[in-house]
């Protein structure tokens, strides 16, 4: 019985200004339209498990949940809610919790980041087989990756005697500087330390109440509090807040794998990549004669070593070298590529001066759908909304804002005070302020509706919920 | 009596994405808001000009009067209206005629293109007050500025003995080589060819028919065409195509000002840029100490010496140096300060590969205000609609969309069918397709509206006009 954890957190900051955090890495599309975590779920999928427990925080559970519908997988799924980022050992722990809880504690974790990129599937497939087997026997196992250069950007595993179809763990290094990242790449000996593995949900809570026995009584203490709040509901089982609050901070490596001596390698070679920067992106496209790469809209003049990653408006470079430029309807980022590290700088700037796109994009997610803001003025707002088939938003009402909406595409249905009405494409419909309303997409089609919002106040948070589906109220 | 004539031609197309075919480099606003146009009309009224007579592509006509309404000028004005650029000499020749015929041709011509700046005006005007004198004595007389470099980009002129308040003319030199160039500076005798001139509209005409008969002739012919079809019309004179197509293209540099013996050159050092570049748009901002500049939302990290110029959207740079960024909502340039001349290839490229990009911007500016598609898609078209005060768009219909009209601010009055109401903020109207209508702005404010389209066909060819206070059926 094998059960794929994806552990689904981190911001991504590096990867800005497609990654922010009310969307980040994980459901960073490639240049294919799929998602990081998409990806991941398929991943999970294709090697026999039979459930995907995604540990992720609650805010990303309804896009969470999308993307898992997009992927159209014949397993079941289950959801374990954090109310806060805690890294990966907490995680690791009230998973191992949760599967142990529903298939015993033989049951295999594969846990794997939902972040990361693996373009091999039948040599990654032939890696977890290994795994499997090794843990079976009880073992830790830790996925290596065959080193294709001298990164220092990676943790690296000394691998030593043949353990069964792996290795046994000599020692686990940080990232190196470049002299020692060449010596243990030239070595053969060194693998880099990719953040998936394998083991027994038993083995690994034993482990930790052996080498990290705060976290594991915290945990302990957390998954009673986590079974007491959700009762049955272990598909969406949500971590109660004050509990996880008492849980301490500390990867899953540095809390067992490093300590424990029951630790074995499984090295591959897979395609992966932690799509760890932009210039992890720019290698996925392939460069023409002068090493120019381009997704979306990009005119090149007298330049070279360029990525331009693009959507609808057009990039044009003249006379530079070596640079990335990426695209978004609100923000544009320029860097070189030796320099996208410092990626995340921007963003803690951003943050410093409270600007919201460190936050939010301009098309904001929500759980019936997204919403895009157009353009704003004094005392009007213009958004796009749309609506995904069966969704429907909250009964709402607003006090200092009423709204016109249009139907471009699909159908709504909408309650405006007393009357219900269906309003189809090249329609609309009139909200004054003080009405209750609510807006359902009852058709198979998206719903695609512009908003115009006209008041003397126009936040977000002039909203009172009488019911809503999501239980936002 | 001095005439301003106003030589506004030309696309600038080494400006893009700022400046683009359907809005050219005079419309260009600089930091302060202002347009390089209306720079140029302020200036010439400061120097006691009497009437401002442009000369610009009919195109630009009701572009180039909302400039000038805006400067609030105690002037009068005249448009000469071409119907396609054909280079100054013909711009010159004909706006002489309509100088000589209204005021006679001893009035006096101060030329100046529209798309330069000048930044310190007490300089400026000394210099017009001494060509002034030279002129009157029947000189052509040019401006030279004194150069603060070894420009490559300008074409120079050696000067010789004083004459009056200025200097002879020894001879006009090309854009010179840097050698060249750093030779000339030393010698202290060069100036640089800035295009401005001075001189009676009579002398010109003179001197046009003595060096450049054909251009003499052609735009007698053409100056005659016009006559006859704008009759006493001069505030707004149109150049028919026919006559004006058989007008060489050539400078009037070229056709006179390098042939002729009778031309002085008054040197003059008064902060002038032909912002031909984006450096020179740069430079017009002051650099922090690591050499940064920013108009607009910029993050700077670990970078120096870079430029950005954005608006609304956010521009970050990372570990990059000497670079400009220039970001508009549809389009976005990085370029190399070095190679600022080869931005032209972009609008090349773009013109070949069919991009409207070239041509307009998201906002597209009509004689009654402008219209910003604010988004896009299969069957629906949303547009931001500004009317001027006062300003009306034709009575037309469509034959494949019909339009939902949002008020957000100010007041519209509507013919819609048969109907004429007045909607204001907050309220909305629906146009059928194939129902004639209307959209006037009656009030004093600016009226702005959200027009939603659907239909099967949505292309601004889609429109049959009945009645347009513009000349537009």
């Amino acid at each position: 019985m094998l059960i794929s954890v994806v552990l689904s957190g981190g911001a991504g900051t590096r990867l800005w200004p497609v990654s922010r955090e009310g969307y980040p890495k994980p459901f960073m599309k490639l240049a294919d339209g799929e998602s990081l975590l998409l990806k991941t779920y398929r991943r999970a999928a294709a090697v026999g498990a039979k459930d995907i427990l995604t540990v992720t925080n609650r805010d990303y559970y309804f896009m969470s949940k999308d993307e898992m519908a997009q992927a159209q997988l014949d397993v079941s799924t289950q959801f374990l809610l954090e109310p806060a980022g805690r890294n990966t050992a907490p995680a690791v722990a009230m998973a191992a919790h949760l599967v142990a809880e529903r298939y015993g504690p033989d049951a295999l974790m594969l846990v794997l980041p939902a972040d990361h990129l693996v373009q091999d599937q039948d040599s990654f497939a032939d890696a977890v087989s290994r795994a499997q087997t090794l843990a079976e026997q009880g073992k830790l196992v830790t996925f290596g990756i065959i080193p294709t250069g001298p990164e220092t950007g990676f943790g690296y595993i000394e691998t030593g005697a043949d353990v069964g179809d792996g290795k046994q763990v000599v020692r686990f290094v940080e990232k190196p500087s470049l002299d020692k990242a060449r010596e243990y790449v030239d070595s053969g000996r060194f693998v880099w330390n990719s953040g998936m593995f394998c083991f027994k949900a038993g083995v690994i809570l034993q482990e930790l109440a052996a080498h990290a026995s705060d976290v594991d009584a915290a945990t302990r203490a957390c998954w009673e509090a986590t079974l007491a709040s959700s009762g049955d509901n272990l598909a969406m089982a949500e971590i109660p807040a004050a509990a996880f609050a008492e849980v301490p901070d500390i990867s899953i490596d540095y809390a067992v794998m490093e300590r424990s001596s029951n630790v074995a390698v499984v090295p591959g070679d897979f395609g992966w990549s932690d799509i760890g920067s932009w210039v992890a992106v720019r290698d996925l496209t392939a460069a023409d004669d002068v090493g120019n790469r381009a997704t979306g809209n990009a005119v090149f003049v007298d330049s070279h070593n360029v990525y331009v990653q693009g959507d609808d408006r057009l990039v044009a470079t003249v006379g530079v070298q070596d640079l990335l430029v990426i695209d978004t309807p609100d923000a544009v980022l320029v860097a070189h590529p030796d320099k996208v590290q410092e990626v995340k700088q921007v963003v803690k700037q951003l943050k410093t001066q409270g600007h919201e796109a460190y936050r939010l994009h301009r098309t904001v997610t929500r759980p019936w759908g997204t919403y895009t803001v157009l353009e704003e003025g004094p005392r009007f707002k213009i958004k796009r909304i749309e609506v995904k088939p069966g969704a429907s938003l909250s009964l709402q009402m607003h006090h200092h804002r009423s709204e016109h909406w249009i139907v471009v595409c699909g159908m709504a249905r909408v309650v405006n005070g007393d009357k219900e009405l269906l309003v189809g494409a090249n329609e609309s419909t009139y909200i004054p302020a003080g009405h209750k309303h609510r807006l359902e997409n009852p058709g198979v089609l998206d719903l695609v509706m512009i908003e115009v919002q006209s008041g003397e106040y126009l936040g977000e948070d002039d909203i009172v919920r009488f019911a809503d589906i999501y239980g936002r109220t």
